[in-house]
């Protein structure tokens, strides 16, 4: 009998066991947002430091940071030449209002066929318990190939305000291989998926000065510049016609997608008719020459996310206001960067804005580009476990939104992550009956250890 | 010794009268926005009434409107074969407020130099009373030679609200060959204005729907029309490069300014520099073939008066918004009609809307534009009156905002007006100390003299 094998057969052995665990752990209601749970957040550390050092890690610590604390773990016994996992999770869950609407009390998980139903038992108790069987079928039967250290966090649903400052601070620590990042879930149960691309954000705020002080357009209007028409003339002219955007030098940096990527991308059932019933829109929209999920994954946008100008309330008031303020956002795509982005912006509205105006751009907040090459030993490991386990190649995606850890990851100590999952869309997540399906969660522990023996192979 | 010299010699020997009525006048605090103030409105009325009965007309009464009522006087004495001249005015002020900057009480007036000083007396008690001491000195030396109306409401600091209503119901009774409108003002004391044009207004609200709900930028960003890019595209194309709105047909209904217009706008006082100072713009804006006066009073604008969508808050937030809206209102100048440009945007609209939105659009508010042939009698009489009096032609001007009486004596009456009087920019008109300058205002009531006259020529 093989390696991992043997640790499979523990997992299957093992499963009831798995599944009470799982409901002692979503009984902590650790709402990361409210005052109230401190203490039941504090329990949550707690007991995923109970379950780390139940695999004799060498160090398991619950260490504070400027919020709720991080559990970290780390196990360096497999010794230099073999790689180091790093394993990311969170404890925290989402508020659990509005309650009503709960079919059984969300604390006190309840199964129901294939399922379990409690808050945090998808996002992301579940997996984050995934994570340490599968370590811990791995360490019981043969002992672990690789190098393991975790970090689980306990802000994640509040923003993971503080991880980026403790991610800076212990680097070094946190120094790995890879970084398994199981919060990003599958697209279906049969359609294992991983993520190894993140877009950036530059987010930026122009405002639009005019006359000192909000004229009557009856006296004035003709002579002046409007400053909401400038803003407008000036944010419109940021696309051309084919909806391409304008800033000097902006698609510079965009990595060419491979043929590869392009060919996985169109395997994902995120179709233009999936958009459609999503938004709601009478069409779709966008660079013709790339389908819906290469747009939303591996392209570059900017997106008005807010206008403010003059009179907005009911009715009409006729002035010609003073001001006018756009907020603006760039998803970025690997190789673009927000400082370089904020100022091609600049650049633009300097050579752009009329003389009849004056300008000023604010930066509001940066988010840098993440990406996991799909070929690297990381991603290849995790991918030939769901070929074990689910009998099919996963797909391959990029996500169209910013996660903080993995770009703080790979920016402050250098670790790239697989983002993968097994909590589905139909899970609801961050809604009530919240659920995890459980032969999925099954198979994926099996992934796991799989995963952890193709890393050290 | 001619007519008009003995009523002028009339008027020249009852200043110091006509002054101590004046202050009698502003005594009434008939703040017309003000519950407390009714009384003072009724008194108010009633005083206006009976300067009009001492002056012998056929009729004066007050009558009622949905809300303060309107003074109307009628002397239909001098024949069926002279013109008839139905004089403007109202008898509300404005409130006084922030009293503790006046000089003196607002209420009781105070002569210092050549100016007096209380609420009221140039906007415009002080020119009401000048219409009706001008016709005194007529009825009292040679008796008119024209028949008279008067329409002195009580609404105008508070929107006339009710007065297109009366106007409408009584359009017979108010029946003139000219309307004599003196709440318009002087540009200075030495510079007699007639405004013969005032722009329209069409306010419209556009309101563009894309996703059902604010949807994640990340998520989305790249595959659905931003409503509020959709909008900014849709407004920016409302403007061509040159300043030119391009509306279909916007322009077609413009009339051309004649020579002598251009040459009476060249004269105006309202350079570039007076535009720059009023407004702190870095530079001006606008159709660069016509000067801002021209701008302003004879051609039609497109404004953008107010912009929302998306998140407007401090700091950043990822949102595609669903929804944008825009209030844009066009300045109007005859013979544009606000039905016509509605339907003209909707035109816009339906042919540069993209599929990939949903559009709306609102017609919040219609105002005709009015014009006065500056060759009708009315305006000429006018005209030479104060050549007469001032020594010089006065000057012709188009104001940029609507006054509502003005067009709708025009529209259901057929009455046009010739807007003067005797007020100046340094008035302090809806300030703290208003005052008139009382020379102006000898001068004024001379030239209403005159006018009578020249009227029955």
């Amino acid at each position: 009998m093989t390696d991992v094998q043997k640790a499979v057969d523990f997992v299957r052995a093992n499963r009831e066991r798995y599944l009470s665990e799982l409901k002692e752990f979503v009984a902590i209601p650790s709402v990361s947002t409210s005052d109230e749970h401190k203490d039941d957040m504090a329990r949550a550390a707690e007991w995923v430091a109970a379950q780390l050092r139940s695999l004799n890690m060498d160090k398991v610590e619950i260490m504070p940071t400027g919020g709720h604390p991080c559990v970290y773990g780390e196990w360096m016994g497999a010794g230099k030449d073999v790689p180091t996992v790093l394993i990311y999770g969170h404890y925290d869950v989402q508020p659990v209002d509005p309650i009503e609407l709960w079919e059984n009390q969300p604390f006190d998980a309840v199964v129901k066929g294939d399922n379990i139903y409690a808050r945090g038992t998808s996002d992301m108790k579940g997996q984050v318990l995934a994570s340490i069987k599968a370590v811990e079928a791995v360490i019981n039967t043969t002992g672990s190939p690789v190098n393991l250290k975790w970090l689980i966090e306990g802000e994640e649903e509040i923003g993971s305000e503080h991880l980026g400052d403790f991610i800076q601070k212990h680097a070094d620590m946190l120094k790995a291989d890879i970084c398994l990042n199981p919060d990003a879930g599958m697209i279906a149960a049969d359609l294992p998926t991983i993520t190894y691309g993140l877009r950036g954000l530059c987010y930026m705020e122009l405002r639009v000065y005019g006359p000192t002080k909000d004229l009557h357009s009856g006296l004035f209007g003709g002579t002046i510049h409007n400053p909401a028409q400038a803003l407008i003339e000036l944010v419109a002219g940021m696309h051309d016609k084919k909806g391409k955007v304008t800033l000097p030098g902006f698609y510079d940096k965009v990595r060419k997608l491979s043929k590869q990527e392009r060919a996985d991308f169109a395997l994902l059932p995120v179709t233009e008719q999936f958009f459609l019933e999503q938004t709601g829109v009478p069409a779709l929209w966008g660079e013709p020459t790339f389908i819906p999920a290469e747009r939303v994954g591996a392209r570059p946008t900017l997106e008005v996310n807010g206008l403010l100008s003059g009179f907005t309330g009911q009715g009409s008031k006729t002035v010609l206001p003073s001001h006018a303020m756009a907020k603006i956002s760039c998803r970025l795509v690997p190789d673009q960067t927000p400082e370089e982005t904020f100022e091609q912006m600049k650049a633009y509205l300097e050579a752009n804005a009329p003389k009849s105006i004056r300008w000023e751009l604010l930066s509001l907040h940066n988010a840098g580009t993440a990406i996991t090459d799909p070929n690297s030993a990381g991603v290849q490991a995790m991918a030939h476990a769901f070929e074990t386990v689910w009998g099919k190649r996963p797909l391959f995606k990029r996500e169209g939104g910013s996660i903080g850890v993995v770009v703080q990851l790979q920016q402050y100590a250098g670790v790239e992550s697989v983002l993968t999952g097994f909590g589905l869309p139909e899970d609801n997540v961050h809604s009530p009956n919240e659920k995890l399906h459980l032969p999925t969660w099954y198979k994926g522990i099996e992934s796991l250890v799989h995963f952890i023996y193709n890393m050290s192979a």
